[in-house]
């Protein structure tokens, strides 16, 4: 039986494969997790994957029921139905649409102001009985008329089909015009309908969220995230720049065109989920790190990684939606939101967007966790930001049973100090496992906040030491030698999980956890020094990370700072809130752009103090000097 | 042997050729002409005809070395090597390019004020010190600083390059900043570079012509003119409305693409000839009538074609040039000047901007003689306008023996009143054919103007009636029954002809003349009864056709109201003129919007005058009433 090469992202994690095994019994194989309730039958349609590179065996019935024409012509299958035909490359992307009434709910902590940038003009339109007048400049007289819009101009692809609509509007009596920053007409539609949608994207390295929005009421009328498939080239942002170096312009080209097309499989699936088609989205909303954001817009990010570490744009972009590739109305723009300094980009620009330090008279610290960790500090008087090296172990990645924030993820850890018995609990269930029968929950894995929880517990039940080395104890039956030699403990039995494996933390995911708090609690520290303060008044964690996270245990283990705990604000995706804001109320943009000028940014790597500060923080619990 | 169809455009002629027969073969066989100065070896390059659709036989060694590989994608063959393979359709371009100093002179008339869109800046770039700086903002700080140019937006295509460009300014010192209407920047060069081209685009129905010019001084460094590609789907402007109406969406897309890559095939071998790349044009103005206004924007004129006639565009039209196809610099704008009505067209606003009778105090008429003819008559109180159904006749099309006004065309006829006797003159010559050795002339047809005089110098040796019918007449050896049994006048023998052909005037011909000049004599009418004037104190005459026309026999023939000669201007090329006025000073772009407003449109066919004027006037001479 021939065999070939199938490479798993984001992993990366390759096999050979003999031809016609399905892809979902390869990766299993492997240990890698794809979700699939009807377990192999192809009647559920959740184990989607998309095969990047290279073919797998034909498009069956089952899947025409599930992957639509455009998400098949991406590459899109089910795993249980593809099979291996050759040497490939395949996604696991984990997708998560929705649309119901939860979607709503996702930003309902403050409402913003209506004011977006695309607006629309219900327009009457009498029929002309003069020959010769042209459609475009009938509509800006009828506009200016009626609502005192004038000097505009219009998107070339509008005008090219204007004709046909205001045909069209003359039967119906009424033409619906939709204005961008009251300059430029980028959709014309017969009839009263103006109906109009945004998006927020919030382009992370590892994961990319959407926030599907109504422009006239401001709800939210569906959310999606996916991994971002640029990792296929590289899971940190380095990579990503070295990847670009390497393929002169057809690197970031590369990078650009796998973003669009995973954002687009998800417009797609949002809108259909919903009635609607992706044209209907007038407005676009980008928010990213430096890296993400210079990719997005297509412009390579290699001299972000070269001294002097320039970008080629720092305020905010309006780029033509056709420039970019998105399936929405091609006309309308995508606002890039601007980044501040170095790495410290979008993203947390929109996180201060969302939170406003700069608006507090009282100091506040934002944390912003996702594969890099990006701080501010100040008040309304003066904001330092600077951007910590913290890797993506606070996310799951990098860690041997990690894993992200998603279903199936155990995110809470305790340890019996007596027995050292692990109890936990799992995302998507309630409760902790000792109250559900054997077998009941099924986790795959150890999500951020389970190992922060696991790292502290072991420090208070003195298996690991201050130093963050494990200590033989005999009465801990799960702390082992691992296959590799060092030593691990084992906080769910293989006969518990849905991988049929162990679930352990091992020594080397320990001194991962170390590295990354060194990083970030050192960069905090930094900070505080340059306001002359050794306390915080208030703390914001952004990130989904934060939202799992036990505070006792990140604090007993000195992730960041000592803060009492109901001082610390666990703000959720602030990036993609900020991103919202700004699709929201255009006056959000002009602010994003004068606040990104504000902040100071920090570069740690300069400081004299942060060396000193991420050696001290790296011990268990931080050292005080 | 096999035979396949071969269609000749522009005649639209079909043939059955054998395979492996040459295109030049054929197309001789034909009696179609297509220059060849070394009778077919594939050595002196001239005859160049682009097969559009269907394969020709291989590409020979000798064609590579006259077409480039651009055009040869285009489908460029010398018509003397590419031999008959299958099916085909071959355009026979007139290209005609002109680099030397005789471009020059083209618009030497008046010089026009150098104030272009897009405007040079020369900065000094210091090596950045610092960190993080954007490129871009340092390039919007330096000209704020230098140049005191503000609140700059910068093309996407730019940026994707700003980075490499801007790290070779800083090893130079300098960089070069192209700004387009002091808003966005749409070129950026390393080091001192202000060296900036401009092209002034004419787009007839039948003929586009181009003017490449320093937009520095605004002198002219090459022109270039080649027939209009749409040929292809139709000869005059109501067959493109009707090819587009019934190839909905493709239709207009064709023919744009088709005129388009015409436009960059002259383009490449202008710039070639002087040693510049066509990215090094930063501007480009378009003229033409508003259907090859709509089609160059790539709007489908289908509305244009029916009642109420609306276009959809009025006003002057700035569009991204890689919306539209053109191979200069992509990130700059091509400025499409407004219409004025109807299908008086950008072409006619142009010949306003040249001829300013707008700013005249005393009346003057316009006419411009194309393959419409459009008319403005008045002063700086009032115009009118209005446009003649002339028909291709003028320009030598759909006439026996007719061609347009290039080297080869006959363009002055005088007959012997008494022997009847022929003498002419052919452009590429000097003097006439009695002071050349036989055979030294070797004409291919008949222009407009030779036409004209033809008719004008048949009526005054009675051998044609005021009524337009030909007189049987003894001692006219050149009259004869035609093959098609209608009597026709030969102006040459077959022997001195290029094509080995008797060249002639037939009956029908004539009568394609009397209902060319009925329409432009009815309309000159129409406009001076709206004036109240019964004679014309000026009258311009725009167009290649006014170029050679001699004025007493156009004025014997009654082809407009009479006028003292030396009150008649023949200004050439208006329209390419007043494109080349706008691409060099900017103002006149604001002015073209506000006199295409200004003009007040007849619509001839509304007119219960014309018919009257219309019927008169086909009398040769015109009756006075």
């Amino acid at each position: 039986m021939k065999s070939y090469k199938v490479l798993f992202a984001p992993t990366l994690t390759e096999t050979r494969q003999e031809a016609g095994k399905t892809i979902l019994d390869a990766a299993r194989e492997l240990g890698l997790y794809i979700d699939s309730q009807c377990n192999g039958r192809g009647k559920c349609g959740r184990c989607r994957i998309r095969v990047v590179e290279g073919k797998a065996g034909p498009f069956t019935q089952e899947e025409s029921e599930f992957i639509s024409l455009t998400d098949k012509g991406l590459g899109y299958r089910l795993a249980c139905m593809a099979r291996v035909a050759g040497d490939m490359t395949v996604l696991i992307p984990e997708e998560n649409v929705l649309s119901s009434e939860a979607a709503k709910k996702v930003f309902s902590k403050r409402s913003a102001v209506i004011n977006p940038a695309v607006k629309a003009y219900v327009l009457e339109v009498p029929r002309e009985e003069g020959a010769h007048i042209a459609y475009f400049e009938r509509i800006t007289t009828l506009l200016a008329g009626q609502y005192g819009v004038k000097d505009l101009v219009v998107d070339i692809g509008v005008l090219r089909g204007l004709a046909e609509v205001m045909k069209e509007a003359e039967d119906k009596g009424k033409a619906t015009i939709f204005v961008w920053m009251d300059r430029e007409i980028v959709s014309v539609r017969s009839g009263a309908d103006d109906a109009c949608l945004g998006l927020a994207l919030d382009v992370g390295t590892t994961t990319v969220a959407l926030y599907l929005c109504s422009l006239t009421d401001g709800s939210i009328v569906a959310t999606a995230s996916t991994t971002n498939p640029q990792v296929l080239f590289g899971t940190d942002i380095m990579s990503r720049i070295s990847y670009s170096s390497h393929h002169p312009g057809l690197g970031v080209k590369r990078m650009q065109t796998e973003l669009v097309h995973a954002v687009n499989a998800l417009i797609e699936q949002m809108t259909a989920a919903i009635g609607l088609s992706p044209q209907g989205i007038m407005d676009v909303t980008v928010v990213g790190n430096t890296v993400m954001h210079h990719i997005f817009l297509g412009i390579a990010p290699d001299h972000l990684g070269l001294w002097p570490f320039s970008p080629t744009v720092q305020g905010s972009t309006d780029v033509k939606i056709r420039e970019v590739g998105l399936t929405v109305n091609p006309a309308s723009y995508a606002h890039v939101l601007p980044i501040e300094a170095g790495f410290v980009g979008a993203d947390n620009v929109a996180v201060l967007l969302s939170e406003e330090p700069y608006n507090r008279e009282g100091i506040s610290l934002t944390i912003d966790l996702g594969t890099n960790g990006e701080l501010v500090l100040g008040n309304r008087d003066r904001l330092f930001s600077c951007s910590c090296a913290t890797g993506p172990a606070l996310e799951g990645a990098h860690i041997a049973s990690g894993m992200r924030a998603t279903v199936g993820a155990i995110e809470k850890v305790r340890i019996d100090p007596f027995s050292f018995e692990v109890d936990y609990a799992v995302i998507g269930t309630d409760g902790w496992a000792s109250q559900h029968a054997a077998g009941d929950l099924k986790p795959i894995g150890l999500c951020g906040s389970a190992i922060i929880d696991t790292v502290a517990e072991l420090f208070k039940t003195g298996l690991l030491g201050q130093d963050g080395a494990f200590k033989e104890n005999g009465g801990a039956r799960r702390l082992r030698k691992g296959q590799t030699g060092t030593i691990e403990f084992v906080v769910a039995w293989s006969h518990e999980s849905a991988m049929g494996k162990d679930i352990v933390l091992t020594q080397r995911d320990v001194r991962q956890i170390q590295l990354a708090k060194g990083a970030l609690h050192g960069g905090c520290r930094v900070l505080m020094r340059r306001l002359n303060i050794d306390s915080l008044p208030r703390m914001a964690i952004a990130g989904a990370f934060g939202m799992h996270i036990d505070k006792e245990n990140a604090l007993a283990i000195g992730l960041f700072p000592w803060i009492e705990p109901e001082k610390m604000d666990m703000v959720g995706n602030a990036a993609g809130h900020g991103a919202y804001l700004a699709l929201m109320n255009r006056e959000k943009r002009a602010e994003a752009n004068r606040i990104a000028r504000q902040v100071t940014h920090i570069e740690l790597a300069l400081e004299p103090d942060f060396q000193k500060e991420f050696l001290r923080a790296l011990s268990i619990p931080y050292k005080e000097p």
